[in-house]
C-alpha cells in the first residue's frame, strides 16, 4: 500500500465518457489497496474558451480577474471526476486549491506554490476517501485565487505529492513517455524507462515538450520520482504492466550509471541570434547588452562571448524567434548608443541541437564524437554552449532535421 | 452618496456585449457618488450545461459535488464583469462566496445563508472599489461550497445588502416590476410602484414569479427595501428615472394606507386536491394524514378541515400536481389505515386565485365582493383559505383566466 498522485490532462478530462474512464483506472488502483490523490486539469478546450469570454471584453484584463476565472475550469473537473467516481461506488470528495490551503505567493497567471497542508487530505485518505484535487491554482496570503501558469497542473500534482510524501507522482498524458528524441523526426526514436532530473529539465527545457519545466524543478527540488505515461490505455489493463510503463524521472544515480553515455536529442526550432560585432572588452558590457534586453521583457537563451584579441570580442546571444524584431530594436534605439558601437548583425533562420545524458559528465569523446558527426553530413556549427550534461549546438534551420536524424544514429539512441 | 446593491439575472448576463451593459449601468450609479456591491447571477444556460455534465455521469450525484460544480458559473460571471468595469476605467473586484465569508449551513444545494463577514467589502467600497460578488453561494463551518438553490442569487443580494446596511437593494430581471396580475392573462394589469412585504410574499408564493420566495423572506426579517426592476432599459438612461422605476418592496406603512384596498391577483395551476371525506373528529388526526405526506417530501400548500357533524369531518388539502400519484399512494397505503378510513377522492383539475391586498386587513366586504364576481361568472368555488392580507379559493382549473379577469376589473386594479 502506498500513496500515490495521479494527474490527468485536459485531453484525458475532455468528456463525461473520457472522465468515467479517468474514474474506472482512479478506481484500479484504489482497489489494489493505495491511497489515491488525483490532480486533473480543465476539460479540454475550457480554459481557452473562459479567456476567450475575458478577451471579448477586455484587451487589457487584470491578472487578479483572469485567475478568478479561469480557475473554475479545473473547479468543474474536479467535481465531476469525484462524481464519477461515487457512481462506481467509491467515496471521493472534490477540493479547490484553497480547500485544502495550496498556499501560493500573488503572482497572479503565474503564481509559485509556497506551501500545501496536508493536514486534511491525510484525514480524507485515511478514512478510506479518494483526493480530488484542482490543479493549475491555489491561493495568496489575502485569500485570492491564483493561477500557477499554463500547464500548471503538472506542477500541482507534483508539488501535492511531496507536501503528502507520496510514493510517486504519475503524470497521465497523451504521449507514453520521453523518448530520445521527437518520434515524427527520427523514427527510431525510443522511450527511455528512466531519466535523470537533470536529464529531463534539459529535455524539456530544449524543446522535447513533456512536462511543464517547472514541475520538473519542484520534482528536482522534493526528489519526488514522477512518471510520464499514457492515459490512452484501457483504463483496466493490469496494474503492474501499468505502473512499470512510460518514463520514470528519477533521482537515483545508481540508474544512471548503467544508462547509455547520452539520453536523447532536444532541439529547438524556434531560435533567432543576435550578433553584436568588435564590443570592446571591458567590463560591465555584457550586462549593458543584456540589462536592455532584460528590462523589454525578452527571454534569452543561449548567451556566447569568446575569448577577445586585440581588445574587441563578439557577443551572441538568442531569443525567442517571435521576439527578434523586438530586440533588434532595442539595439538599434538602446544597446548601440550605450557600447558605443554599430555592428549588429542577426539572423532568424538558426535552431539548436542539442546532445543530452548525465553520462557525459564522466565519459570524455562525447563533443568531438558529435562534432565529427555534423562535419561528416556538411553541418556548419554557428555557436556552440555546453553544460555538465549537455552540449548545445546552433545550426542553420534547414539542416535541423539531419542534424537530429544523425546524432540519433551515431550514438546508438535506437538500442534499448 | 448611498450604498446600493445590485443583483443582476442570468439573461442580463447572457453574453459579453450583455455583460458590458451591466458594467455601463454600474458605472453610471458609481458616478453619481454611491457605492456600489453588485451580485450577478450565472450566465443564462451555464448552470443547466454544469448541471447537464453531472447528469452524463451519474443520475444520482452526491450535493456536495453538485454545489462544487454549479458554483463555478457565478464565478465566471464575477470576473468578466468586474473586468468589464475596468475595461471602462472603474476600480472593481470580484469575490468569490466563501472570499467575503457568506456562511451558510451545510445543506447543499438548499442551503441558508447564516452570517456574512462585511468588513472586507466595506474596506473596498471606502477605497472607491466596486465590490462583485457571487450569487448562489456560500461556505459552510468546515470550508466546503454550498449553493443556495436556484433563484439563490436574489437570496445573496438581499442578504448582503442586509449585512451592509444598504440603502436599497436592486433586483434588475428581465421583468419590469410587480403587477397586480399576470399581465398575459389580464392585458389591463398594471405595474405597481410599491407593494409591502406581506403583500410580495402572498403574490410570490402564489404564483407570480418574480422574486425568489426565501429572498422576500429575507427582506422582511431585515427590513430590506427591495426594488424590482428592467434590466432591459438602455444602461445610460438618466438615474433619477431609473431610481424610480420597477415596484419597491416597502417595509412602510404609511405607503400603504393611501394604496387602493386590493393589491392584485394572483393564481396557481399547479395545483390538485385531496380530500378525505367522513375523518373521525379526533386529536392527532390532522397530523396522522399530514405526517405521511410530509415524511414522503411532498409540499401542501392549502389545508381545509371545516366544523364537523355528528363526529365526523371532511379534511382537504392541495399538494403540487406533479406529487399528485405520489400523494395518493402515501394514502392508500398508510394513511387509510392509519386513520380507518377508505374514503380519499382527489382532483388535479383546480387552479388556485387569491385576492391580495394589506388594505383588507382594514376593510370589510372583500370577502363578499369577490364570491359575488365568481357567482356572477358562474364559477363554483371548491375551497376557501384565508389569512390576514389575501383570500384564496380553489376553482376548476378551466374558469381560473375568466376569474382572474373578473376579479381585476371588480376590484379596479387597472387604475392607478
Amino acid at each position: 500500500m502506498a500513496l500515490i498522485v495521479h494527474k490527468y490532462g485536459g485531453t484525458s478530462m475532455g468528456s463525461t465518457e473520457r472522465i468515467k474512464n479517468v474514474a474506472r483506472r482512479v478506481a484500479k488502483w484504489h482497489d489494489a489497496g493505495h491511497q489515491i490523490v488525483v490532480v486533473p486539469s480543465a476539460m479540454s478546450g475550457e480554459t481557452n474558451r473562459l479567456l476567450g469570454l475575458a478577451k471579448e471584453i477586455t484587451t487589457q484584463p487584470e491578472p487578479r480577474e483572469l485567475d478568478m476565472l479561469a480557475s473554475t475550469g479545473e473547479q468543474v473537473s474536479v467535481a465531476l471526476l469525484a462524481l464519477a467516481l461515487q457512481s462506481i461506488g467509491k467515496q471521493a470528495v472534490s477540493y479547490a486549491g484553497w480547500q485544502v490551503a495550496i498556499k501560493t505567493d500573488s503572482a497572479h497567471t503565474k503564481a509559485r506554490i509556497e506551501s500545501i497542508d496536508e493536514a486534511k487530505v491525510k484525514q480524507d485518505l485515511n478514512a478510506g476517501r479518494i483526493v480530488i484535487i484542482t490543479g493549475f491554482q491555489g491561493v495568496d496570503s489575502k485569500g485570492n485565487i491564483t493561477t500557477l501558469g499554463r500547464g500548471g497542473s503538472d506542477t500541482s500534482a507534483v508539488a501535492v505529492a511531496a507536501a503528502l510524501k507520496a510514493q510517486e507522482c504519475l503524470i497521465y498524458t497523451d504521449v507514453d513517455g520521453v523518448y530520445t528524441t521527437d518520434p515524427r523526426v527520427v523514427s527510431e526514436a525510443r522511450r527511455l524507462n528512466t531519466v535523470t532530473f537533470e536529464e529531463m529539465l534539459e529535455m524539456a527545457s530544449l524543446g522535447s515538450k513533456v512536462l511543464q519545466i517547472r514541475s520538473v524543478e519542484f520534482a528536482g527540488n522534493y526528489r519526488m520520482p514522477t512518471r510520464v505515461l499514457s492515459s490512452l490505455t484501457d483504463p483496466l489493463i493490469p496494474l503492474e504492466e501499468e505502473a512499470n510503463s512510460g518514463t520514470l524521472i528519477s533521482f537515483e544515480e545508481d540508474t544512471n550509471m548503467e544508462q547509455a553515455t547520452i539520453t536523447g536529442i532536444a532541439f529547438n526550432r524556434d531560435e533567432a541570434k543576435i550578433t553584436v560585432r568588435a564590443v570592446p572588452d571591458r567590463p560591465g558590457i555584457a550586462y549593458q547588452i543584456l540589462g536592455q534586453i532584460a528590462d523589454a521583457n525578452i527571454e534569452v537563451d543561449m548567451i556566447i562571448q569568446n575569448q577577445s584579441s586585440e581588445g574587441k570580442t563578439d557577443f551572441t546571444f538568442t531569443v525567442p524567434r517571435g521576439d527578434y524584431d523586438k530586440a533588434m530594436k532595442v539595439m538599434d534605439e538602446k544597446v548601440k548608443a550605450l557600447i558605443g558601437t554599430a555592428d549588429v548583425v542577426g539572423d532568424t533562420k538558426v535552431s539548436k541541437v542539442s546532445v543530452v545524458g548525465v553520462g557525459m559528465r564522466s565519459h570524455v569523446g562525447i563533443a568531438s564524437q558529435m562534432f565529427r558527426t555534423l562535419a561528416e553530413e556538411n553541418i556548419n556549427i554557428q555557436m556552440i554552449s555546453t553544460s555538465e550534461i549537455k552540449i548545445s549546438v546552433l545550426i542553420d534551420e534547414k539542416y535541423m532535421e539531419l542534424a537530429v536524424r544523425a546524432l540519433h544514429k551515431a550514438f546508438g539512441l535506437e538500442k534499448a
